[in-house]
């Protein structure tokens, strides 16, 4: 067998590098059930560092009754090997959460608002607005404490209980947390039903409002299998940061069908193919998740990886 | 929840409608371990005309001892309900094959090449020119009996054995099936490790040499998660016919790593959502897939299929 490695062929419209903005160890180790040791999950992020990953989302200081799985949140971070070049961002859900973070050290952020009012009722338990007032003012204080800020913005492409999401109301959103502070917008498929039309819609209308799409990330779940198709849409419409999981990791506790995220192996034999530099090493990443689902008791969701593991 | 259907955004530079080319029954069948009876091979294919198929590949006249899941060949065509409007090509593998299958009434068949010596080797025991003058024998007899014939091209992306394959071979051994006397010509990732812009570079390589690409159609596996991705490259390519299984069934018995066709419900998915016309009615799809999943025995690879199963 030879097929270790795709041949490279390049694809007219694409960007010459992509920022993988990786979540495996959080998004996806939330959602996992069982609970990770610190040590293993400090092991995990700095493996995903060493394969080339230059962007590792690193645990979440939500309450510890919401995600148990992250209730170590101070003790990995302040533990977390740093190396040079990596950037190390953390989920802060609310002003104590940003406490925390801020306590430990965290130079980099993210914080999360919903483009639905059913989402941010059931999930935020506040409304769209509530939400976006709450943020404000921690991306102020951050922002003033000289930290880097991420933006999440979750069902901008579909909402499990209302339905059809209009690209115009998720304008708003993203315009607000712009407007915030925010440096970078991620624009989430939580239940992943976008199709690539619909991704090249909501790109193009932020574009249109004066969005540059090099300030915008996307993160789609590979629920209906769209996400890699999706993603194709969002590099060819502009964007060259994508969120994904090592393995295909997690998924969201909160929304019923939300299964996996974007498997960062998925994507990344489709970058390697079309010679889009992301600076991560396949072979090291497939053996990094092989390893964490040793550790899970299950195989990873990713093909590539159970791909290459046949090998 | 109301997710059932995705929102309709149109992508640019996409055909109004696709044909969907089902291989389940013969592609997905012909690779799953467990043997089906006759009965019901006939009433899945019976359900994936009534949910919408126009194209449904029934079944291979191969040697039973190669494949004996399909050593019902005969049984099972002669006996099939034939709807208006729909087609039911046949696979023949050779000479004996094509008797078989002529002997049955069948009016549309496909045959087999491959675009690599190694895989003509090893899968088909002879080489790439030794299968191309059998099949340049077959297709004149039945081209002669009005039959209407498919040439299917294997490893056009990827051999397991060879590694890379260069498109100008591909390009050769398509031009040698067209002037054979082929309507159309399915191009093959057998071992799914292609990327979009190998796809965009083979099409548009035979495009430069005179092929038309609405005589050809494309055929992914999901092997390392790239199958979806690599048909939405080929339709901005001009492709306008697409091979897949539904549920997901099947792979390549005689290709390691080989695993599960591009599912057909993740694609009529993603059509729906780029308002692409396929026919088919996804829920009635799904509902098929579910119910041949339970004959089988396990639960449909299909992402959709899942998604769509525990709403």
């Amino acid at each position: 067998m030879s097929a270790a490695l795709p041949q490279v062929f390049p694809h007219a419209g694409l960007p010459a590098r992509v920022t993988v903005y990786e979540v495996g160890a959080r998004d996806g180790l939330q959602n996992e059930k069982a609970t990770v040791p610190t040590a293993v999950k400090a092991q995990f992020i700095d493996r995903l560092a060493e394969a080339g990953a230059t962007v590792v989302e690193a645990t979440s200081f939500v309450h510890p009754k919401w995600v148990p799985q992250l209730a170590d949140a101070e003790d990995l971070f302040t533990g977390l090997r740093r190396r040079d070049g990596v950037r190390y961002p953390v989920l802060v859900p609310n002003p104590r959460g940003y406490e925390r973070a801020l306590a430990c050290g965290a130079r980099e952020i993210a914080v999360f608002a919903s483009a639905t009012e059913t989402f941010a009722r059931r999930n935020l338990n506040t409304s769209v607005e509530g939400a976006l007032a709450e943020i404000e003012a921690v991306v102020a204080r951050a922002r003033a404490a000289g930290l880097w800020v991420r933006g999440y913005v979750s069902m901008c492409f579909g909402d499990p209980w209302q339905g059809p999401v209009d690209p115009a109301a998720v304008a708003a959103v993203v315009e607000r947390l712009l407007s915030a502070g925010c440096q970078e917008i991620s624009l989430g498929d939580t239940i992943g039903t976008a199709t690539p039309g619909h991704v090249r819609a909501l790109i193009d209308t932020l574009g249109s409002r004066g969005v540059d799409p090099a300030r915008l990330a996307v993160h789609f779940h590979d629920t209906y299998g769209q996400a890699l198709a999706n993603t194709l849409a969002a590099l060819l419409a502009g964007i060259t940061t994508v969120d994904a999981s090592a393995g295909g990791l997690g998924g969201c506790p909160f929304a019923k069908s939300a299964t996996g995220n974007l498997a960062t192996e998925d994507l990344v034999w489709m970058l390697d193919g079309l010679g889009v530099y992301t600076g991560i090493d396949l072979p090291a990443l497939v053996e990094t998740s092989r390893w964490m689902a040793g550790h899970l008791g299950r195989p990873a969701p990713s093909r590539a990886v159970q791909a290459l593991t046949k090998d």
